[in-house]
Order: C-alpha cells, then sequence, then structure tokens
C-alpha cells in the first residue's frame, strides 16, 4: 500500500501538472548585458539540439560522444551565419540540476546574441521554459523535495545574510527531512491499523500502540516547534516591520536617516536595489528591519499626547517593534504618560515596545540620572540622534528584541506561509491523534485523523501535491531557473 | 632582430601597462538577480583560492587535483557559514579565456550571494578586477590580438544583425590576420635592408627590391580596401544616421512612427533596450538606421521653401541618407525647388537623397503618372505613410541606397576609428614607400618609412602598443570581461 501510494504521488505529479517530456531553454542569467551570459537547456534532446547547432574546433567532435560534467569550445552557427563563439557545459540525466540532460551554453553577453541563440535552441526542436519549469523538472524527478524547491526561489530573493542563512538552510534538506522521516514512519503504522480493520473480525492487533504514541507525541513536538518558529522565520524572510512613534519634533526622522546611514550593507551599493532604499530598509548585522510607511511618520502632524492621530496606532499592528521615540527634556509626566498609552496599545499584538530617550545631549549626566532613577534601564535607551550618542547601543537593543538565540543554534525555522497554515492543520489533526489514543477509540477514527496528518505533512514536501500548489508556487519563480 | 623585437614587445606589453601576476575576480553576468550567475577568477591562484573555499560533496576531492574542462558540485563555505551550492569550472593555463588559470563559479543568482562569493575570493587573496581586465590578459597572453580585443566588446555591444556580423568577423581574425601576414612579411625585408645599412661601404644588396616592392602594393592594396570600408562599417556599428526633412505636415512623423512601427527587432522586446526607442532607432533587415534629433526635426517651425531654418541644415551633415518628404498635392515646381535646394546642400557631403513623395492617395494614378513623368524613377519613392501604402518600398530603398553588396560577400570590413586612423597612417608611409622605390632612394631613408608603416600596422593588432592606447581601449570595457 505504501508502495502504491508512492507510484500514484509519481503519476499525479507526472501527470496533473501536465509535463511534456519536451527540452525547454532560457536564459538563465540576469537579464540585460554582461560580459557572459549562460543559456541553459533540459530535456531529452538536450544535447542533440545543441549538436546540430554546435562545432568544435576539433573537427567532427559531438557533444554527445563526450562525458558529462565535461565543456567544450566551439562556434554556434544558425545555417552559414556564426553567432557566437561559446562554451558547451554537458550534464546528463540524472546528475543535473533537473535530472534529466542539461546543456548549458556560456556565450558572450549582448542581448542580441542571448535572443540569437535562444531562437537558434526553439527552431531546433526546444521550447522556452515557464518560470521555475527547471526546477519544477527537479521537483518531479525526486532531486528535491516541494519545500527545497521553495527554498531555491527564496534564495534567489535573499537579500540579507539571515534570510539568506535560512533560504540556504530549507533548501539543503532544513526540517523537510526530519519531517519525511516521521512521516514515513507514521505511513507505516497505518498500513499496520489498516490491515486490522481488514482483519476486524479477529480482533487481532499488529499496530504497537504505545510505540504509535511516542511518535504521534514526536511529530507533535517537532510540529509545535516549527510553528512557534514562524514569527520569527516569516519577520526574517521578509524584514522585521518596526514603527517609529512620538510626538512632533522629537527627532523621529532624524532617527530614521542617522539609521540609514548606519546601514553599511553591501547590497545597497549594487545597481538594481536602490529601489529598496525608497522602503527604507535597514540591515543590521545580517538581519534586514523594516519601517513601515516612515513617510506617513514622518508626518509632523501625529500627535502622541492627544492619541488624536488613530492612523499611527493602526501600524502597531503590523510592527514587531515599536520605537517610542520621547524627549529627554520632557517632564517625567509626560514621558509615563506616553508609555503607559503605548503600553496599552499593544497589549493585544506581538509587538516589542523600546523606549528611546532622545536628546540626551541636551541634559547633562546628573539630571538624566535624576529624571529616570525609577526607570528599569533594560527597556530603555537613552540617545541623541543629532549627535549620534548611543545609536549602536539601539541597534544592540533592537537585535535583542527579536531574540536571534534560535538563529544562532542553526535551528530549524518556518519562513513559508504555506508550510505555517499546513503545519497548523496537522497540529490539529495530531491533537485528535492523540485524543483518540488516550480515550482508544476504533481504528477507522483514527486512522482518519492519522490520514489527516499525513496528508498535511505531505503538502509541505510535494509526497502530496496538487496542479494548483504546484501552479501557485511555480509561477513566482523566475525563468531560466 | 626580429626575435628580438617581438621579446620587446612583450616586455613591453608586460611591464608598461602594469600588470601584475595577482589572481583577479569579478561577477561576468550582466547585474542584477537572476537564476543562476558566475563568478570568474583568473590568475595563477584561482584554483588555490577557490578550494580553500570550495568543499566537494565527496570528501577530500580537491579542485586541483581535478583535469581542465571539467566542472565540479560542492559547497562555497566562508568559515563555517554555507554560502552557495554552486558549480565550479576549471581551466587550464594556456587553454583558457585569459590563457592563465582560470576558475568560473557558478551561484544561485541572488546579488546578495553573489556579492558574498566575490567577497569570499577577494578575502582568501582574490583581487577585483579592472574594467576588461581578463581580455586584457588573454591579449598579453597573446590569446588575442588588440583588435580581436576591441572585436570583443564591441561583440558584446553589438544589438543588430549587421553590427553583431561584424563584431564576430573581427574577433575571429578579420582583416587584422592578413594584415599580420603582411606585416610580418614587410619586417622581414626591412631587416634584410637595414643589414645592406650594416654593410654599406660593400654595397652588396639583401633585399629583393622587386619582391618587396611587390609586397608593399599588396599591402597598399589591402589598405585601401580597409580604409574605403570604413564609411560602411562606421554607420553599421553605429547605426546609419539618416535625417527626414521636408515642410511642416508633410508627414515627417507619421513616417517616423510607421518606420518605428515596422521594427520587428526581437531586441525591443527586451527589458533594458526600450530606453533606445527614444532615439528613434529602427532596425531593418539586421541593420540599424539611427534617426538623428527626430525630435527637432518633428518640430513644425523648420520650413523648406524658405531655408529659413538652418539648423535642419545642419544636420544633414551628420547624415549618411536623407530622406527628402515632399507633398503629392504640391505643385511639380514646389517640389523641384525642394529637391534642388537639398541637393546643392549634400553635394560636399556623403550624404545619400531619396526623395519620398507621400501623400499618394490623395492623387489617383493617372495624376500621379503624369505630374511626376519627367522624374526617374529609381530615386523616388512614392508613399502613403498614413494609408501604409509603399513602406515596404521605402525600407527596400533605404537599405539598397548603403551599398550592403560588400557586407554580403563576407568582405573584411573596418568598424573601429582608431583601426581607421592608423590604416589612414600607414597608407600615407606605404605611399612614401612606393614613391621611394620608384625613385630608387636610398635604404635608410627607405627603412624610415618601412618603419613608420610597421609602426600603423603594428598598433592596430597590437604588436606595437603603448599604456595610452591599451588604457584608452580596456576602459570602455565592461568589468568581468
Amino acid at each position: 500500500m505504501i508502495i502504491l501510494q508512492v507510484k500514484l504521488n509519481y503519476f499525479c505529479k507526472k501527470n496533473l501538472y501536465m509535463v511534456k517530456d519536451d527540452t525547454i531553454c532560457a536564459i538563465s542569467t540576469p537579464p540585460g548585458t554582461g560580459a557572459i551570459a549562460v543559456i541553459r537547456l533540459s530535456g531529452k534532446d538536450a544535447v542533440k539540439i545543441c549538436d546540430n547547432v554546435f562545432f568544435s574546433a576539433k573537427k567532427g567532435k559531438k557533444l554527445k560522444a563526450q562525458k558529462a560534467n565535461t565543456i567544450h569550445f566551439g562556434t554556434l552557427i544558425d545555417k552559414n551565419t556564426v553567432i557566437d563563439e561559446v562554451l558547451v557545459s554537458i550534464f546528463k540525466a540524472p546528475n543535473s540540476y533537473t535530472g534529466e540532460d542539461v546543456i548549458e551554453v556560456s556565450c558572450h553577453g549582448a542581448i542580441y546574441i542571448q535572443q540569437k541563440i535562444l531562437q537558434l535552441f526553439i527552431n531546433n526542436g526546444a521550447r522556452l521554459a515557464k518560470p521555475g519549469e527547471f526546477t519544477l523538472r527537479a521537483f518531479l524527478n525526486w532531486k528535491l523535495d516541494l519545500s527545497q524547491a521553495e527554498a531555491v526561489a527564496d534564495l534567489i530573493a535573499s537579500t540579507s545574510e539571515a534570510s539568506h542563512k535560512l533560504a540556504i538552510q530549507q533548501m539543503r534538506g532544513g526540517f523537510s527531512d526530519e519531517l519525511k522521516i516521521l512521516r514515513k514512519k507514521l505511513l507505516n503504522f497505518i498500513s499496520l491499523i489498516e490491515l486490522e480493520l481488514d482483519f476486524s473480525e479477529e480482533n487481532v492487533e499488529f499496530a504497537d500502540k504505545p510505540e504509535l504514541k511516542k511518535l504521534v507525541i514526536s511529530i507533535d513536538n517537532l510540529i509545535k516547534r516549527l510553528i512557534s518558529s514562524f514569527d520569527l522565520g516569516n519577520v526574517i524572510k521578509n524584514g522585521v516591520p518596526v514603527v517609529i512613534i512620538g510626538k512632533p519634533n522629537v527627532g523621529k526622522s532624524t532617527l530614521l536617516n542617522v539609521l540609514l546611514n548606519e546601514d553599511k550593507a553591501i547590497i545597497s551599493e549594487i545597481p538594481g536595489t536602490t529601489r529598496d532604499a525608497i522602503e527604507d530598509n535597514i540591515t543590521i548585522e545580517g538581519i534586514s528591519f523594516r519601517f513601515i510607511d516612515t513617510a506617513g511618520l514622518r508626518d509632523t502632524t501625529d500627535k502622541i499626547e492627544t492619541l488624536g492621530v488613530e492612523k499611527t496606532f493602526q501600524k502597531i499592528y503590523q510592527a514587531s517593534i515599536v520605537l517610542l521615540l520621547v524627549d529627554a527634556q520632557d517632564s517625567i509626566e509626560i514621558t509615563n504618560k506616553a508609555i503607559s498609552k503605548v503600553k496599552t496599545r499593544i497589549t493585544d499584538t506581538s509587538a516589542k515596545l523600546i523606549v528611546v530617550v532622545n536628546k540626551i545631549d541636551k541634559l547633562n549626566k546628573k539630571q538624566l540620572d535624576v529624571k529616570f532613577k525609577n526607570f528599569n534601564k533594560d527597556n530603555i535607551v537613552f540617545i541623541s540622534a543629532k549627535k549620534l550618542i548611543n545609536i549602536e547601543h539601539l541597534t544592540d537593543c533592537l537585535l535583542k528584541t527579536l531574540n536571534l538565540s534560535s538563529l544562532n543554534k542553526n535551528d530549524v525555522i518556518v519562513t513559508n506561509v504555506r508550510h505555517y497554515e499546513a503545519l497548523v492543520k496537522s497540529s490539529e489533526a495530531v491533537s485528535r491523534v492523540l485524543d483518540g489514543l488516550k480515550n482508544n477509540i476504533s481504528g477507522d477514527f483514527l486512522s482518519t485523523d492519522i490520514r489527516e496528518v499525513l496528508h498535511y505533512l505531505g503538502e509541505i514536501t510535494g509526497e502530496i501535491t496538487t496542479d494548483e500548489i504546484l501552479g501557485n508556487i511555480f509561477e513566482k519563480f523566475c525563468i531560466g531557473k
């Protein structure tokens, strides 16, 4: 029965998503002009199609006679026109990215040449690949599971140290390896339970219930651990949402500019990423912080004293961290009032508050000490945005607030909403299984709940999948991957 | 003496341009995010530097032990952080693009990853390559001559079939092969002539003067052929400059829009090339036509009748082709006057005139025949830009006017201003050599003129070069090539 299911899955995969056994091609390097570009072919005719138009300096040398993982210099010729001098890399099924025969042509990086070569391959029988189709084939040929395939897209989109780390961890197996082992064990149990049902009149018991319970508990633990990691994983992938609030002229925009200048991420020096700057993304030690609608927050009409500007507080619901900026010169009563009002607002949210006392250069140390003597210094940062005092302390505080310990422990972290949703559904079914085991319910009810757990866990790794899921995942890829 | 000169050139090349024997690296694919990107290392430590950070799935596998032209899958690791799973291609000196050991790393195309890998190589002893430095090294290691190196840049910049064809022809040897053979023969002669000078008191003659004359004449022929090809070569490389003139409301902008719509060049569908659209570049059968400052020409204040708008006529001096647009409804006197005034203007230029009679839909065939019965139909095109009548005839006429026969014969064509200037100087010196031979001048004068020919021909292929020439050429390259 297990074997049958695997085979069924295989057929489902192959047929539902309407994958043809044709040969696909695409430009795989970034769009535009460069020193070189790479055009990729994958499919059973990849080598043949390239051989039709490739002429080695060694006369009569054919690519199909060459070993896998070798590189060959030669000329691509369309009828009598030389298109380019190229290097051709050969990969053979199943030892390639897609699991099929793959050809990679490295040509001169003129857009004209890239297009000409693509045309040449299409004229010789290849088809232009759809977005993510190379990775889809890798998935269909069991080179990657679905969550690993998704991580490939995340990896290409990663712009910070942390998002890169999570994506590469997931691409290299991540939590899906562990999940697959547990799921396989569970699959074993269900076949025994269902066997019991077949022999129900004889009242035999094949499945070791205490063992099953142990297994389900370990699945429950893993799933709960993964679910709880999602908050962190999600903010790391998309940037930690931060809101700065404070009364007019307290120095919100000055602070934001100072933080932006502190952003030494190498990324921002590269053409094509400057767009992000208008979103006020700041990378601090590899973590991307996203300042929500700060343009609006720079607006001096929001008044914390009166709480009149409701929309500012609406932002808090999107935030992981709220920076409340107060003026060191204000009376302690005003400051306390502001803090308590913000605290009231965030009690229902998962946002964490950092109180930032700005303009400390206007007071001397003694004045400060006296004024804030009753404050817990762990929850408050004293800075001067204008004089660049203690900014590093603030950024440290931002990092600490995130509680990154799990990230540093190389622990598995869920970053994908699809995985999170499947995990939540699995968790519910797991609870029912545990209840069932406790209450000793009949095998057929137990079987139904276990099947549900199997289903949702299978969705994550792609052992269970549908056209819709695959479509949603791969349409977000770039062409050529 | 010949051997000495070659060696001296070699040392000049190596030392003057201050090339170090260090290992350089750069991102070679277009800037931005893509499915994959390629980072290139070249130099004696290329393999070692990559080996420092590359870990194969096969434990203990080292790149330095691998064969040339092979590809290896593995992981790049910076201390304990996995940067990416990559494919590494190995090329070994002298059989690589640069003639040095070369490593190409194919990684996931996130900008973050590309930068990280570059940083990793730099931290391990590589240096960021300067623009064109890989190709410069290829030149210094005798993989390419200078005109071939220049063709690499032209090839990457090529945007039309014709400019691509010329660049690839030149990169694959083009006229420089022929030039080098003739130059070598001439070098042989001069050493004999200079030997005669050493033995001048004995009045011996080592050089076969009639043979020398034959050689110089064949050099003269080649140079003249190349010089005369430059007009065409230059316009093909940069686009054929075309000016449309005509009185207001004759349909200039309608015609331009129609031609733009006829432009089926695949290039314009690719992101990053739309910028060109504002320059009104139109590709017709692989030839790029560049409409000069047509925004100005669309201005309805230029009045052909009065010749009052001098600036429109100034444009003619930049044009290879002038399209004079006249209105079919105008009297034949007005039309003749316009034609003769434009003809007067272009007599001093190399521009060619095409008279385009527009709005022929406003007259019937008989009226047209009567009105233009005295015109030579070879030099005139009848169209209606608005009704799209005969537009194809006009584009045929544009192509015919260029006289592309030499392009189709696979003839060598000069596209580079630097080459053109060196050829003109060579030609002058060649004339003096021929005069000298005719007048039987003394060996030392002859030697001086021949040396000058050798010098200028050597400049083209890079056998003679200076820091300044190399600097000018390679600074225009992109980084990574």
